[in-house]
């Protein structure tokens, strides 16, 4: 049976690109929180535990449920900490909350990380509280103690030094653990910032961790394509899609695109974002709709129905894509539909 | 085990609208494509079937698929038509494709409807082939004759008169068969949009047909809530999420809502939208992340940590959501993510 969108992904790109983290930011742990950001957790972990993979971080509980299924020796990390009502599952399945309130420390007695926030003003525990914790903590350290940083895309801010000093006068008042500050973009901002630990996510599916800082040091690991359905001829100043906010300039050939926002491709990328179909570019016309895009094929040489196009991939970067989307590679791949199937292929 | 995220719905309110649907435009036909429009085929169609509904739409041959085995008598169109290799797929699941081209129409024999296009310049046969189709058509009518309007949500729009016409035109060249232009906002249109079946879609989920035109004919359907994982108190000035974007203008409460873009909250709704906790609106802070959401709370008397936050539903219309988060109804509801678990209830 025909396909008419798919999602390939290269899991051993996915572990090479866990050994470059690792290469340059040492001792490693894998974010596969949000089902591996999409691409499936399934697909992605085996080749993580192959590559020597033992860490690894989700968000929540049921999250590091399903990933226990995967890998029953891994060190399993939950950044959302015990929700009320959660602890006995996460005490079952040996997963480890990363705790972030007096509350939790208090609530917890089993093995723990402690986020420390230094900046984010989202998770983790407050600066005055860290001395109150360190007393609780005297008999039982955690086996990680995390924070966050707010602008690790880019290496120009000085949010950056500032959150590392935050964390250094945590770390002095806290009993003596492993420390782990950088996600794949504090993995290039230098050793100060790897610690014991480093935390890849992004980097591993191959977005850039440094949008616009020199050239992308990791791979490509996904495609996105969806299948030509129809091709029509319209003349110059016929519109297009819902709306008709798109008016062709010259007599032009429109392709129907089997992919819409119910798949994943943003609203927001109408009129904007393109696909690549035989090696052209061809611009998105008109609104995306739920099921459909039209793309603009007049110069697109032997263009047929059935044709695919990639809408990311090898031949469209993420970042790229992510950018004409109106949004970052993080959201572009973890919103994905489930309306399309992923298909692990071996080798790219 | 406590749920993070979660999102109810009443398919007996999907019913409901189903019904005020057919009394405004007639007979009825249940669009449920992308998984019933992200809710579940499978808690909604047996509500749409109670109902007394006999026909449906869905976009993509897996979806009429999927469908068969909750109708198992309903009569299923399927809005892609044949791409090539899912003939034998649609036949054996009694599927009724809707044919949009010549060679499509030549290379199904089978029961079909038949898609012209009127202006969409999207799928469906273009005018210049609708004296053709009638030839190849003569001995086999279509079950159905169907188009599709680019403004039917807004009233005051001449394209959809125009529409009207070139169907009309079409109808008349065509071999005698049933005809459907409506879809929710053509229902709106008045008596000489109906033709022999409407084709509601986001009518049947709660999202108004003609946002901007009169108060909604349609009931809320669903709810999306989070639970509130931390409570922290910032200063004037401090900054809250990635890149620092929001700033405290007095001392404030801020939450943190275990959902983000992962679960379907559009990143675009940073610092626009807002959630109902006890009865009173929290404004979102900061950027959506993947899998939190930062809220001031500073006004919400009484909040605490495990507090549910509702992001639409009764409290919070979900036209009103969409516009705060940058987008429509439709793509709301269907990119709310599979991380969120689905829970039917009976009642509102």
């Amino acid at each position: 049976m025909a396909l008419t969108g798919r999602i390939r992904v290269w899991p051993k790109a996915v572990a090479a690109n866990f050994a470059r983290m690792r290469r340059q930011g040492g001792n490693a742990a894998a974010v596969v929180k949000a089902d591996a950001y999409g691409l499936g957790l399934g697909g992605v972990v085996p080749a993580l535990l192959a590559e020597g993979c033992t860490q690894f971080f989700v968000a929540r509980l049921e999250e590091g449920m399903a990933l226990r299924a995967l890998a029953p020796q891994a060190r399993i990390f939950v950044l959302d900490g015990v929700p009320e009502g959660t602890g006995p599952a996460l005490a079952s399945h040996r997963l480890i909350p990363v705790l972030g309130s007096l509350d939790e420390i208090s609530r917890w007695q089993g093995e723990a990380a402690l986020h420390v926030d230094t900046g984010m003003n989202r998770l983790g525990l407050p600066p005055e509280g860290v001395a109150e914790a360190a007393r609780r903590l005297k008999d039982r350290a955690p086996v990680l103690v995390m924070s966050h940083l707010a602008c690790g895309d880019d290496p120009n801010s000085p949010m950056n030094a500032e959150q590392l000093s935050r964390f250094r006068e945590a770390l002095a008042t806290l009993p003596t653990a492993p420390a782990s500050l950088a996600a794949s973009g504090g993995v290039f901002l230098g050793k100060d910032y790897h610690f014991d630990l480093v935390r890849p996510g992004i980097g591993l599916y191959g977005g850039h961790p440094q949008p616009g800082h020199g050239p992308n040091p990791v791979q490509c690991v996904v495609r996105l394509t969806g299948t030509i359905l129809q091709l029509r001829r319209i003349g110059a100043g016929e519109s297009v899609g819902y709306g008709g906010t798109f008016h062709a300039a010259r007599p032009s050939i429109i392709a129907t695109l089997a992919l819409g926002y119910a798949d994943g491709v943003l609203r927001s990328a109408g009129n904007r974002a393109c696909a690549v179909i035989r090696g052209r570019r061809a611009p998105f016309v008109g609104r995306v709709s739920m099921d459909l895009i039209g793309l603009d094929v007049t110069d697109v040489e032997g263009v047929a129905a059935g044709d695919e196009a990639e809408l990311f991939g090898p031949a469209l970067p993420l970042d790229e894509a992510a950018a004409a989307w109106g949004t970052i590679s993080y959201e572009l791949l973890t919103g994905l539909s489930r309306r399309l199937p992923r298909v692990y292929e071996g080798t790219q």
